[in-house]
C-alpha cells in the first residue's frame, strides 16, 4: 500500500474528530473508519461512512416507531428468518461506503454491480499516479487445463521472474510515455483524456463506492466464491471482514445462509433422496451430466468446515 | 397525526440515546431525528437516520483522502458545478432514511420512484388501524376543466360537507366489515390477506423508505411541483425542510438550478431570441402551439420570486 | 374476464397484422401473443411483445457476430450452466411485455418488484369501471394458525357465501359513491383523483408492464412459491406457461434449477452429510432448530415429482 | 473497422432469414439490423434486435386494448407532451439491443450507465484481438487550458505523428508481451485472466449492450454533448441516427426538447425577465458568476440552428 506522508496526515486529521450522534453507532466499525486495509501490493479498502446496524434491520422489518428490538435471541431469530427466506428489502436499509484503490482490471469486474454508487477519480481531470499491480509469484499462475476461465498450477519461479519483468517493465515503459505525451514543457502537453488511453490495466485507479447491506451480500456471495479470480477475492475477503464488525448477527446468517449454503438441482435432490433411502446411486444412473455429479459428489462429499 | 401512548412513549424513549462517532453529522438533522411531523390529517413524516452531509458530496467528488474540504466558498462553488450540470454520482453518496404514514392512494404514486428501498407495514401479516384520510373541505376541488388530471374550484362547503359524509361512512363502513370478517370469535376467521381487500384507499399504511439524495431531489422535482397531486405535494414540501436542514448548500443549488429552473424547447429558445432582439413575436408566427405558446409566456412575464 | 364488445374487436383487428420481419421470432409465443388469457373473476394476462428467444441468450453469452448457435445439445448445455451458476446477464438480453388487468391489491405486492417498466391506467385522468375482486369460495380460506401471513382452512359455505356478501355489497355501494361524487351533473363533480379514494383494494386497475428474462424469472420464483398469496400466484403461473411457449430450453432449466432446486443452510449440509454416512441424526442432535429441522425433513422427504 | 472474413460472412448468413410476426415492425431500422456501422478505427455498431416502434409508446401511455393510436397527429402529439413533461415510463416501452466494438477507455465510460444490460467478451475466458483505437490526427488534440478535463488545439503535424508513434508502438508491445505470457509453447502458458493485465486501455474490446428508448435517451443527451470526450460522442452520433429510424416521432421531440433544449437556472431567468422588459443588464449586477453569465450569455446569442 503506497500511501504518501500527504494522504496519511490527512487520512489521520480526518479520524480525529468525534461528534455526538443519536443514529445508531456501531463501535466495532467506528474502530475501523477511515483506516486504510491493505489489498494487494499498493490497493486498500476503507470504510468512509455507514448507515444503520443490525438492530436497523429489525426496526425496518417490523416498521418500528422505536427502536423495535426486543430480546437478542428474537431479533437474531428474525434477521436468519430474513436471509433464510430471502426478505431482501430489510437489509436494505443498511448502507456503507468504502474509499478502494484497486487495479484497472479489477474495477472493470467491479463495476458490473449495478446496484451502487461510485465516485472515480477522472483521468480526464487528473492524473494517475505510477503503480501497477504487479502479482506475487504465489498467485502467478499457468493457465487452467479444465476450467477456460481460471488459473492451474503456479509457475515455477523463474518463469514467474521473467514474467514479473515483462508486466514491470511493460507498465513502467507506458507510464513513462504516459508523462512524456502530458507533460506541457519537454513533452506534446497532450489532453488528459487521450494520455490515459496508453496505461495499462494493471495501472491502479481509486473510488468511492456506496452500497445497501443487501447487495453487498450479493456482492460478496458472487466475489468471495473460489470461481472468482484472486485479485477482486482479496477485496471481497477484506469487506467480510468489515460486515463481521459492523453487523455481527447479519454477517453470521450470511455464512450460515448464503456462503455456506448448497443448492441442489430437482435431479440432484432426487439422487440425495434415493441416497438417503439406502440405494447405491452411481452417474450412469442417475440423470446428471458427469460434470454435474461431479460437483454434486464434491459437495456431499466435502468435510463439514 | 394520530399516535397512540404507546407510540409517543417509544419514540421518545429512543430519541433520547446519544452516541458518539468519528462519521460526518449535522447538528441541524440530529435536532429533527425521530420526531414526527404531521402531514395530512393523520400521517407523518420522520427521519430515522442518515448518511452524510454537504461535505461528503465534496469529498466524493474529490475521491479525497482527508475530509476534502477547502473553502466554504469553493465548496459551495462544486457543488453548484455539479447540480447545473446533473453530475449526479455525488449527491448519492448520502442518504436518508424515512418513517411515513401515508394513504394508500398516495403509496401508490409514491412507489412509482423505484430508486429507493422500502419496507411496508404488512397488512397480510398484521391488522391495520382504522384510519383514513379525509380531505379538508379547502382541498375538496371539483375536477378540473382544462386539465384532465388535476383540479378545478373548490366545492361549495355544502357540497364538500356531504361528499365528506360519503368518504367518512363508506370508510367506516368497510373498515366495520374488514373487522368482522377477520374476528375469529363474533366474526368469520377470515385471513387477513383477504379481508384487507374491502378497505377503501383512502385507508392510510406506513413504510420506511431509504432513498439516496440524488434520487430525493429527482423525487422531490416531481413531487413539488403545482401539477402533482395535492395529497403526495405536502409529504415532498415536508421532505424539502428536511433537506435544507440535512444539506443547505445543496438544498440551495436545488433550488436555484432544479425547482426554480426553466427549460425551454429548441423552438421557444428560438422565439425567446428574437424578443431580446426586439423583435415583436405573436404566437401565429412562433412556430409554437398554442399551448406550448401559453406555457413559455406564463413563464416569461412570471414575477421572480 | 369481462371484456366489452369494443375491446374484443380492438384486439382482434390488432392481431390481423402480419409483418415481415428478420428479428428472432417464435412461432409458440406469435400464437399466443395479443390474445387475454383470464386470471380470476375478471383479470387477464397477455402478451404484447417479446424481443429474443433461446438462442439469443447464447448469442449473447458468446458475444457472437452471426447468430451464435451451435448444435443443440451445446446450446442447451451453455443455458443450463448459465443457471445454473448464476450468470444472469445473458438472461437479461431477452424482453417481454404484458397488458395485465389485476386487482388494485395484488397491483401493490407485484409493484414491489422494482427492476421493471410499468404502465398504470391513471385514475386521475380516466374514470375506473365498476370491477372488483371476489374470491372463489374455493379460495376464501380462514387466518392460517401456524403462519401469521397465510391461510388456512376453507370457509364453510355458508360462512363463504356471507362473507361474499359484505365484499360484494360494500365494493358495490364505494363504487357507486365514486360514480356520484364525479357526476358532474346529478353529483358533486369532484376531481376524479379526490373520488378514487373511495374505492376498495380489490378493484381491478390495468397496465402495461415490460420486464427481462433475467428479473421475470426472479419474479416467477418468489410468487410461483406456495408462500405467496393466491391471488398474485395465479398471474405467476400464467406466466410460467408463457415461458415455457417463448423460452423453452430456459424454462426447462429453470424448472431444474430454479423452481425444483432446493438449498440447504451449512448446518443442514452437516446433517445431510452425516445422514448419508450412515448416522441417524435427530432434531436433538442436529444443531438446528425444530422450524428448519421440520422444513428440512420435508424436503428430503418429499416424493420426486 | 477490421472484420474478418468468417465474421463478415456469419454477419451476411445471419442477415438473410426472414420471418413472419405480429410484432410492430420498423421497416427502416429492419433494413439497418445487424449491419455493422464504422465508429473510430477498428470500432463499430450495430443493431441486433428492437422492441417497439413509436406507436408502442402511445399503447402504453392510453393502455390501450388494441393498437391505440389515433390520428397521427394526435399521436405525435401526445409523444411530444411526454417528452416535454418528462413522463419516462412510456419510453420505457421500447428496447433495442446493440452489439459494439469499442476501446477499453470508451467501454468504461460507457458502463457507467447502470440502467442497461451487458455482455462483455471476456478476456478471462479468450484471448483478445491485436487491435487498438489510434487518434485520427485531427483529433489528436493538446490539453484544455479552460476546462481541466476537455482538449484545447490540435497537435502540430510532426507532434502528432510522434505521439502517435508512441501509441502504436507501446501498443504493439504490450500485446507481444501479452502473446508471449500467453503461449503455452514457446511462451509461459500463464493464465488468461492475469496476461490480459499488461494491454493498454486503448485495446477494443466488445459487447452486446440493451437498453430501453428512455435510458438510451438520457445516454444520448449525455454523451452527444460537446462536453462528452470525442471517442464516446461519436458512438452516441452513431446510435442518434439509428434512433430517427427507428422512432422518428419520438427523435424529432428529442431533439426539440432535450437536445435543442435550454435550461435557465431561477437566478438566469430573472435576468432574462429583466432584458425582455427591455432593461440593459450587466454580469455585475445581473447576480450570476462570470462563468454562468458566460454561459447564459452563449446560449441567447448562439444563431438559430
Amino acid at each position: 500500500m503506497s500511501l504518501t506522508e500527504a494522504q496519511r496526515a490527512e487520512i489521520a486529521a480526518h479520524g480525529q474528530e468525534t461528534f455526538s450522534t443519536r443514529r445508531p453507532t456501531v463501535a466495532a466499525l467506528e474502530a475501523m473508519l477511515y483506516a486504510p486495509q491493505e489489498v494487494l501490493d499498493h490497493g486498500f479498502l476503507r470504510v468512509i461512512d455507514y448507515m444503520g446496524d443490525d438492530a436497523a434491520i429489525v426496526q425496518a422489518a417490523r416498521v418500528s416507531y422505536g427502536r423495535g428490538t426486543r430480546k437478542v435471541s428474537e431479533d437474531a431469530g428474525l434477521i436468519r428468518y430474513l436471509m433464510r427466506h430471502r426478505h431482501s428489502s430489510p437489509f436494505e436499509m443498511c448502507e456503507i461506503k468504502f474509499h478502494v484503490k484497486l487495479p484497472i482490471f479489477v474495477a472493470r469486474q467491479w463495476i458490473r454491480h449495478r446496484m451502487a454508487s461510485v465516485n472515480e477519480y477522472s483521468a480526464r481531470y487528473s492524473i494517475l499516479d505510477s503503480e501497477f499491480y504487479l502479482p506475487d509469484p504465489a498467485h502467478m499462475a499457468a493457465q487452467s487445463e479444465v476450467n477456460r476461465q481460471g488459473r492451474g498450477e503456479i509457475l515455477a519461479p523463474e518463469a514467474a521472474a521473467e514474467v514479473l519483468d515483462i508486466l514491470r517493465e511493460d507498465a513502467m515503459r507506458t507510464y513513462r510515455d504516459y508523462e512524456r505525451m502530458l507533460d506541457g514543457e519537454n513533452g506534446y502537453g497532450l489532453a488528459r483524456e487521450l494520455g490515459r488511453i496508453n496505461l495499462t490495466l494493471n495501472t491502479y485507479t481509486q473510488w468511492y463506492w456506496k452500497i445497501d447491506l443487501h447487495n453487498l451480500m450479493h456482492f460478496l456471495a458472487l466475489r468471495i466464491d473460489p470461481h472468482a479470480q484472486y485479485e477482486i477475492r482479496v477485496y471481497a475477503e477484506a469487506m467480510l471482514k468489515i460486515l463481521h464488525a459492523w453487523v455481527p448477527t447479519t454477517a453470521a446468517a450470511f455464512e450460515e445462509y448464503r456462503r455456506g449454503a448448497v443448492t441442489f438441482s430437482a435431479s440432484m435432490m432426487a439422487v440425495v433422496r434415493r441416497m438417503l433411502a439406502g440405494e447405491v446411486v452411481e452417474q450412469a444412473g442417475s440423470g446428471l451430466s458427469r460434470r454435474e455429479w461431479d460437483e454434486m459428489m464434491a459437495t456431499l462429499q466435502a468435510p463439514t468446515p
